[in-house]
């Protein structure tokens, strides 16, 4: 395929007005260790439903029309020069990998220290200005790609992402052979938190959501499932317990109240970790409950190192990959699939544009 | 002294309501362990305040006149049956010693984990129902008293409670040489934690707090001083930080946005120690602060294990534990004094009452 | 039963002299606490062992007949004044209880500080000069004694004590999902930690031992195992993980090179945890091979805090807490389980006896 | 200066065999980041006289004529294209700077991870078969330069490496202030380590060594001092302590029974760091000391991210960098520095070669 062809593209002019467009070809690798990559499969993410709903997340807002996307894979199509994969091996053209979204600097005292998720001047794909993977073709970085084997499907290369998420998270919690542990919210996050919970000897885990459906999954994964709509979630945490708590909770919602509601379920000396972006930035809690409980509070941002141990876990069937997966549509249809994913019903868990 | 007699308490029976009464003198030990302590000097904390002034502290209302006081050294008097300090070593009639107020139950779940400061079960002297130490005579357990050397006198024997807050403080900051700290308010709790900042080899260290007499302390402790009325300590720890921030911000003020403000001033992956106890219960933060910088928040909840090693430093000169004071008054001024102090002006740090 | 009566013990007189004793009932419970507990099982540990061999373990040798066995539950007899259980539970006659061997002093800075396992003050049932269980009664605090449900056995309610042996060790790993990990040795301890890291979610786990027949145990508990009388089992894991080594190794052996062996399958900037006490106590170790690893060398020390934890495990089929058990015997019995155990033949992994 | 010329450098031909040549000089930069520097100042490292006195460090052999030489610091002549230094700022011609003799890949799972001082692909300047920097100039990456005020003169500039060893160590430790620290050898590293940990609140500290001389300096820096061939250190530092023995020991000395030592020094639940670099490879400890305190063992492996927080603490006079400096040469003389160096008499510390 020469440079001067077009593709197909989804992106986003504004709230809700998401096109699917014909654009130009990237082209080849231009730069040292860049790659062409032909991208199979993209999920849809919370954090893709916040920008396509207020045309912006948080302060960014998207001020030219942006492709979409960060959870995804694809196949190397070509190499440029000296391309090696994160795993510092060198990359042959039509290896199915993996892709890292985020692109961190390397050179500054957050990634020097291990910490690429906290580098201040990555790029990452698909958040404005930077073009995500809604398209049939991206040059990207060697470096962010992970080979993949047969067992890890298209749809399963691309749920390699927010399954990182939930290894973070779950690396701050710390948990030890039989902590208990809450989650606040049965989304994909939370269902893949609410995994590897119980693969690091997690037990009782409690899960609440106001959807049944979710809840439903969280039954299939070994959860105490409550539905907070219908039940209060903190009263049943702590009469399950004896009125001890939690070892862990984390908050994996939306909700604005969900972080309260979080502590008031944590034992004294307990921990609490933020994975979710709530809708107002705005959150408000009781000082005497943190402080009284002595609780420590981690705020879990992004991902990091977790590809080659979600990819292990992935392989070895010790976690339920594409499981989530509820729905599926073509590159076509990403204005439905939004439209859909929005939508909050129809039983949606996880989505998945297939390319 | 006979059990029949009676003696001198300042006792609070309501919102700024504090009298100094004549009652029964306590007797002589009854239980296994317990000793009778003839008190010599009590130090007047913010939690005092908060009571003073409201007839109660969060949940906890006054119910009826009781002791204040928990800042408290003295003289064993008299010792009951098999009585041993806090080290396990044999009490002995004259000792002088510190006391720490919290009496944890030694048998829950956070008593053997090592962290008494969370026992649920603790009885604390001064905090309703249990009297404190503004009289001239206590019954107390005897492995709370922590024998003290002539160095520290009676006022610097109760002034090492507050001082092991900030030790418990500064060991949840786990502060590494040449750290960068930020500390919100000059109260004696931060003026504390400012010394033990800079003896854990913190450089540089910056404090905020809107009344200049406490700053000329802090200055003399070695700190760069923000009057935060004139200037945004935000503004002022971003620049001379060149936009990176502080590894570790301290809120040790009553100041209801001061949390948030700490927070902005950390550094990406930073900590956060909370222990000050705000005017109003309601904390509301940005998200969005803490998620994009990955902080951890710790909860500093009183002090735990922190009597010997406070000793060490103070008879070791390494901190200045007495300089703080600024005023003092005879146990019959009780009532001046907490209202001079609540005042908030005339350079109060900390005021001691001698007895 | 009256206290005049008598009752059964197997008592060591010296290395290898077990003998079945008449000796004097313990009586009522006399001190505060304190409970007569009716053994039903006790499990025959590696320390025992030692001690039956050689008439003494380490500096601690036997001076005159002792009551071996420290792995043990049974029945609450009788209870003394304000008897509680270790959950701070009030105790009633005839509940099943497992019980912690090890009786801290609860005064020292160890206890305090919530490392009872260290504290140097300790009383340890079969540790002269302490009496163990192999006997029909005995009167221990009831602060040691943790009652266990149906689901666990009298056979389980013992194994309760290696099992925490195993979990302080996985603690100290603080293994993360996906971590691998290498255990030498396939004894008791060894199948118990080999269950533990797989509950963990560790991936792979390799074991090493000598004996097929524990190699057998180690399959069934999904481990990767190496005979390392056929194979070397440096080699081996450094092949499988492709010259990386194991984020974790643990040494759960009587082995005196294994150690060494150990810290050689570990990956730069791992963790070695050494749980076996080796028959020599002069540790021969490559300082080179620990320095370029960076390692960091956690000695774990009998356990702490376990009980609740191997309860919630043993109960939920977490743990496979008595498919471990090899051979079972009478206490009259006694001096033919610890010749065989000895042996070290006849497939033995654990020994029970029930009284 | 063109690139035909020549210039001195001090290079290793065999054990003892040190022979100040003319040489090629190493001409511009060539690479990507790369800077020419002309070196200032050269410490001498143990480690150096280690290889010069066996002509081999470990399993290393020098095979051909090495320049040696890896604390040092220069004035960067020219630069490269696009070259940074640590601190990924852009690097100006007539710059002073300290260099990180270590060159870690910036690849590896090590490095990645953040910790490059394990990196197994590093190259390391004066590590056979990379030259040193014993010569007037040399060609390195720019991001191993460090920018230093003038308040750091060459000497200091150089010795930032071993104080960024002793920095790693003492971040090993996780001091807590008042926490006591016996530390074995007062060499320049244990005496930067003996600073470290006063500046981190330590006290008291013990340092023990069998040169006098040392000791005094030691006691300058405000340690307890111990010639450990008059008396016994384990013996001093447990009557000092009551038989309690120390939170943290460091062993930073050659000795080969020194690790027992430290170890026998420990406090039940210590913790021990071994930075020493023993003439022998083979240590031999006793199982139980460690075990039965329940150590933990860290091994300090070169140095981390310690350049920025060095030059802090140098320029902030909390540490006295250049007073640990007993002797200085010129480059021509480096032969008879490294001899009047390894005779370990005259009262040396640490010898300077400037160039």
């Amino acid at each position: 395929m020469g440079i001067t062809e077009t593709m197909l593209a989804a992106r986003l002019y504004g709230p809700e007005d998401l096109r699917v467009d014909q654009i130009p070809h990237p082209g080849q690798p231009k730069k040292v260790g860049q790659v062409l990559l032909r991208v199979t499969a993209v999920g849809i993410c919370g954090s893709d439903l916040h920008t396509y709903q207020d045309g912006r997340i948080g302060d960014t807002v998207i001020k030219q029309p942006m492709i979409l996307g960060h959870e995804f894979g694809g196949i190397v199509e070509t190499v440029g020069e000296n391309a090696k994969d994160g795993n510092f091996m060198p990359l042959i053209p039509g290896t199915r990998v993996a892709v890292e979204p985020a692109q961190a600097c390397g050179c500054c005292e957050m990634c020097k220290h291990g910490h690429p998720n906290l580098c201040n001047r990555l790029h990452f794909c698909g958040l404005f200005p930077d073009n995500g993977s809604l398209s049939h073709y991206m040059l990207i970085p060697g470096n962010t790609c992970y080979p993949v084997p047969d067992h890890i499907d298209n749809a399963g290369a691309a749920l390699l992402e927010p399954l990182g998420v939930g290894i973070h998270a779950i690396d701050l919690a710390k948990i030890r052979v039989a902590n208990s542990v809450a989650i606040i919210g049965a989304g994909a996050i939370g269902l893949y938190i609410l995994q590897l919970a119980r693969l690091s000897g997690a037990d009782p885990i409690f899960i609440s959501d106001k959807l049944d459906w979710r809840l439903d999954y969280a039954k299939k994964y070994g959860a105490i499932t409550i539905n907070c709509d219908k039940e209060d979630p903190v009263e049943i945490v702590q009469k399950a317990t004896n009125g001890r708590g939690v070892d862990i909770a984390v908050e994996a919602a939306w909700g604005d109240s969900s972080v309260q509601q979080a502590a008031e379920m944590t034992r004294l000396g307990g921990k609490l970790i933020l994975v979710g972006i709530p809708g107002s930035d705005q959150m408000t809690l009781k000082h005497s409950t943190l402080r009284r409980r002595g609780l420590t509070i981690c705020m879990a941002r992004r991902s990091k190192h977790t590809y080659p141990r979600a990819i292990e876990l992935a392989t070895s069937d010790k976690i339920d990959l594409t499981g989530i997966i509820s729905h599926r549509f073509q590159l076509k249809e990403a204005p439905e699939a939004f439209g859909m994913n929005l939508a909050y019903n129809n039983g949606v868990i996880k989505v998945i544009i297939e390319i």
